[in-house]
This record gives structure tokens, C-alpha cells and sequence, in this order.
């Protein structure tokens, strides 16, 4: 793991942006008889939610079956997304992983791609793992993308990953990356945790 | 889902291997400080695993963290170790993804490069999926490998991927493609289930 810290490094540009408010949708993700996914139908999908008055959309969430689609197929739809038209700044795409290496390919598309943020699932194939385990997985991926844009919001769904977010972790990763870390997406289903 | 069953209709050449037999070792990853996979270092210790007594070499299973790896970075390590003399008829490659069209490449890779089979996690994301929809996901990963060449051998590790397999969904999946499933890895952790 890296020492450094380019995402929390000042930047010549900045990097203020307004955070996100409203409603956001999980967004569905249509398929084809072949089970591929349909691009230019998710693209429908999402303009209707705006029109809706949906502020953001959570496209590749569990909702959308993310997790059932590759991840150059989850590259392919979100730049289909944005050449269709539909605006970056609306979009909060799920990018986290079981490996790391795909967690950062797939959150560097959507920092450049100019995305609202991504919801990060922790990794979750392993379960039971530490909270330091953790905490190392996010920092590094933080680091790899090292983009003072990137804004993460994680996304703490036991019932689904098994794996989850303690009040510790949390601490831990909101102290060492402030600016990165933007907020998190509540799926447990657990009132009094929310 | 395609109805033909490509994998499982007479083949032009032989498809009868022999069955891998004798004590099958689950094969570490070996990784850099950079947490990339180091392949010269994998093949060194699966040729130390052979010259011990192993007939086969379980790679990219649970214990070598391979979902915690890309699917480039498996590709990649696969083609490492036949590449560096390796005999693939001692390799049982995990290939089981979330994703179908993962699971799909992975097997796919495997067969073409003559492993003596591949080690199938179930989809392990979305949990309570059916005995249907299950059978539907090896149905179509068989259907779309489509190679006579293909022996699945179905991964049962239900403390880690949560999703296993019932009796009726291995009854199904055997009697639907007696060819292609070769066998079971059950790592329950229950005599009674084994």
C-alpha cells in the first residue's frame, strides 16, 4: 500500500463540487434475450427517472444485477450512458469489486467520466475479514485512482455482501480520506443502525 | 438460455480423458508488494507441489485469493504456467465468477489451454437464489463454453460463497450434462453433507 495520498493532495484545480441531494434512484438494468445488456434502453430508463424528478441515479447497484455483469460490460454501458446524453453529474455508479484491480479500473472510468460519485461495496467474496483488512482495501483503492474528483459512497448491504461496515471502519476511512469519502448507502435494512 | 447442447453431442475427435485422480493440492497465489500476482513465482511452487506427490494442482481456488484477482490477472497467470512447462492436465483452474459472461471466458480459457477440468463456484453475489435459477446459470456457462473437452467440477464452499448446492440442483445439473460434470469439491466443512 502506498504512503501517499494524491486524493487528499491540494489541487491546482478545484475540486468543490456540489454534493449530490434528492432522491436517487437504483436503477434497473434491462437485458436482451441473451442476457447481455441493453444500453440504449438503460439510457431510456434513466432519462424517464430524471424526468421523474429522480436527482440521481444509482445505476450498477444490486437492483441493477451489477454483480452479474463483467466488468468491460459495466464500462460499456456507463460510456454508452454518457454519449447518450444522459449527464455525468446525476450519475452514482456501483464500481466495488471482489478484486481490487477491478474496484479501481472501474471507479477511474467513473472519476473520468465526470460521475456525481460511486457507491463502493466492500470486497465480498471473503468473509469475517478485519476492519484493517478493510480499511486497506479503501485506502487502496483510493490511492490507485488517486483523483482529488473521486467522491465514494459506501455501501454497506450485509444482508447481500455479508461483508460490512462497523462504526469503526467508517471512522477509520472517513479520518484518513475526508474529501474522498462522501457518504455511504444504508442497505441493511436495520433501522436503528441507519 | 440456447436449447442446443453443443458440449454434450458426439465429437469428431475422442473427448474421454482420464480422470484426475490422487490427492489434489489447493494452490497459494504468490503476490508482490505491489499486490500484483507473480507468476514465475507460481509456477516455481506448482512444480514443488508436483515433486511432492501432488496429481493435481487446484489453482485460483479460495486459498489462492483468485476472487480476489481480475479476470485478466487469472488469464494471464494460466497461460504463465503452461507457458513456463506446466503440464495443464495437473490443472483444475477455479473459473466461477459472479458474472456468466466471466465464468463463460475463464472456462473457456481453461479448456483451450487442456486443463485436466475447472473448479465452478456458483454465482455468489445475489444469495436464496433458487435451485432454477442456479441451474440455469451452469446450464448456460456449459451451453456457451460448448466444448466436449469441458469437465466441471462443482464448487460446494458454503461457509465463504454462502451459495451452494442442493441435492436436487447437482441431480439436475448431472442429468442435464452427465459429460461435462466430472465431479465435486465439497469444502461444507460437514462429514454428513460429504
Amino acid at each position: 500500500m502506498s504512503t501517499s495520498r494524491p486524493s487528499e493532495q491540494p489541487s491546482a484545480t478545484p475540486s468543490k463540487r456540489a454534493r449530490i441531494r434528492g432522491v436517487m434512484a437504483p436503477v434497473l438494468t434491462p437485458f436482451r434475450a441473451d442476457l447481455s445488456p441493453d444500453g440504449p434502453r438503460l439510457a431510456r430508463h434513466c432519462r424517464w427517472l430524471l424526468s421523474q424528478g429522480c436527482a440521481g441515479l444509482a445505476v450498477f447497484g444490486t437492483t441493477s444485477e451489477a454483480n452479474s455483469l463483467s466488468v468491460e460490460e459495466r464500462e460499456s454501458l456507463l460510456e454508452h450512458l454518457v454519449e447518450d446524453g444522459i449527464d455525468p453529474a446525476t450519475l452514482l455508479p456501483g464500481t466495488g469489486c471482489c478484486a481490487i484491480s477491478d474496484t479501481v479500473r472501474l471507479t477511474r472510468a467513473a472519476v473520468r467520466a465526470g460521475c456525481a460519485g460511486v457507491l463502493m461495496l466492500p470486497p465480498f467474496y471473503y468473509k469475517g475479514v478485519s476492519d484493517q483488512g478493510l480499511f486497506r482495501a479503501f485506502a487502496e483503492v483510493i490511492e490507485r485512482v488517486g483523483d482529488a474528483r473521486l467522491r465514494v459512497y459506501l455501501y454497506h448491504i450485509p444482508p447481500v455482501a455479508q461483508v460490512g461496515f462497523s462504526g469503526n471502519l467508517i471512522g477509520r476511512v472517513l479520518a484518513a480520506y475526508p474529501r474522498a469519502i462522501a457518504g455511504m448507502k444504508d442497505s441493511s435494512g436495520d433501522w436503528s443502525n441507519t
